[in-house]
């Protein structure tokens, strides 16, 4: 047994979750809706979770479900819909869970700690290697009251214009759903330009190539260049051409030259 | 006159943009909705606006406006809806807009780059240090057409899911209205040394100048243009022309269509 092997044994050993991908740990994110009014938001949080990710809908009270507004709002999300679960109350829709979060706008006297949706979902994806964590999102009109926040582990609060900050229940949990996937996905590269840029050598070629030709047709003044050709070079090189780019330049500049020749 | 001052007044002038609020420049964020065909979508899009902090409505031939489908969705939003204004066209919509993010899900053959929302948001943000800058959002079952991505500076794309990525019109606008107030935050806003950028209707104006000359010059076959111009606009678009810029570009342009003209 090797000396580190034999420290580990004798020592508090911190278990190291197993590595979860990211689908695993959205799946893992549970959003509860508590006595939502409207139907339709019903739906439209269902969609909103859909293309984030996410898939795992409890209701608590809803006031209508099954409805046909919530089916005509879920869109291609009605999956989420059929397998949402129906709850008497808020604990049994947070049985299971290792953390939740309370989504709410009000600022309270005795409140838990307030993070952002992102630092939320940071929090919420890290716990979530443990197991099922939790969104709760209170009713439209009023929120979640002091009794269903003190049953959550975390407050959350979306940064909003401080005049009007009712923020529609769905665009609410888009926004969470959103920041969950972002936290989920740490390293995710946007998508970008991947063509081949042009060499060195070739740009090179190519800015002696524009600057004889503003000169064969009469633009640039080589006797007194001021600092044209910097800014040429700044703004290409901001651009950073791709070599096919290049290509077309140099040809633009070549009939330019062509065409301002003297016909014989 | 000091040393300093003369250099400036025969060289490039760096003016540096006055500091503006958080406030002010999320005002100068203008959201463009082009042809949205639901009206609850827009007094959505409108709630989500203002949610943020976000005034400014521009509708590009929306199918049914004003409405009261419109009206119910705002909620309290409803002065946002009053002080919308609507556009024939998508430029007349960006006119004196300096920087325009086109929102598509899809991915391009031939795209400008693709920045994720809060990239695309640090980056509006920035530019809104000149003036304003556009937001524009597609239609909501087909999404922007690739000539009118043409006209915006960059792309975004929200990440999602690829199973299933069609948020809702205004829940995607929620999305970007968040990150932009996220970035508007005091101290959030880069700072850098740059340039006044060319306005939208100067580099359309620049890239019909473009086309002429290449034709001019013998270059662009107008039966055949491929799509080159598509190719031009975009890399002109990644380097974000430059006010000063622009007026060299189409100073050479002149020259070189002066140059190609048969000698009389």
């Amino acid at each position: 047994m090797s000396e580190q092997q034999s420290a580990h044994s004798t020592s508090v050993i911190l278990p190291t979750p197993p590595e979860a991908s990211r689908d695993t740990l959205l799946a893992r994110v549970r959003v509860v809706l508590v006595e939502t009014s409207h139907p339709g938001n019903i739906g439209a949080v269902a969609r909103a979770l859909k293309t984030m990710g996410l898939s795992s809908l409890a209701l608590v009270r809803p006031r209508h479900f099954p409805d046909a507004q919530a089916q005509a709002m879920a869109s291609g999300a009605i999956d989420i819909l059929k397998t949402a679960r129906i709850y008497a109350t808020l604990d049994e829709a947070l049985h299971g869970t290792v953390f939740a979060t309370a989504s709410t706008a009000r600022s309270r006297d005795l409140s838990h700690s307030v993070l952002t949706p992102r630092a939320a979902a940071a929090r919420m994806l890290h716990e979530a290697r443990h197991g099922p964590v939790a969104l709760v999102m209170g009713p439209e009109k009023y929120g979640l009251t002091g009794r269903d926040v003190e049953r959550c582990s975390i407050i959350s609060a979306i940064p909003a214009n401080p005049e009007y900050s009712s923020l529609n229940l769905a665009a609410a949990v888009q926004l969470f759903a959103y920041e969950l996937r972002l936290a989920a996905e740490p390293n995710a590269v946007p998508r970008g330009d991947d063509y081949p840029p042009a060499a060195h050598e070739d740009l090179e070629l190519f800015y002696a190539h524009f600057e004889q030709t503003i000169i064969d047709i009469g633009f640039l003044d080589p006797a007194a260049p001021k600092r044209l050709m910097q800014r040429m070079r700044r703004l290409f090189a901001r651009a950073r051409l791709e070599r096919e780019e290049l290509n077309i330049l140099r040809g633009i500049l070549a009939a330019a030259q062509a065409a301002a020749r003297p016909k014989t």
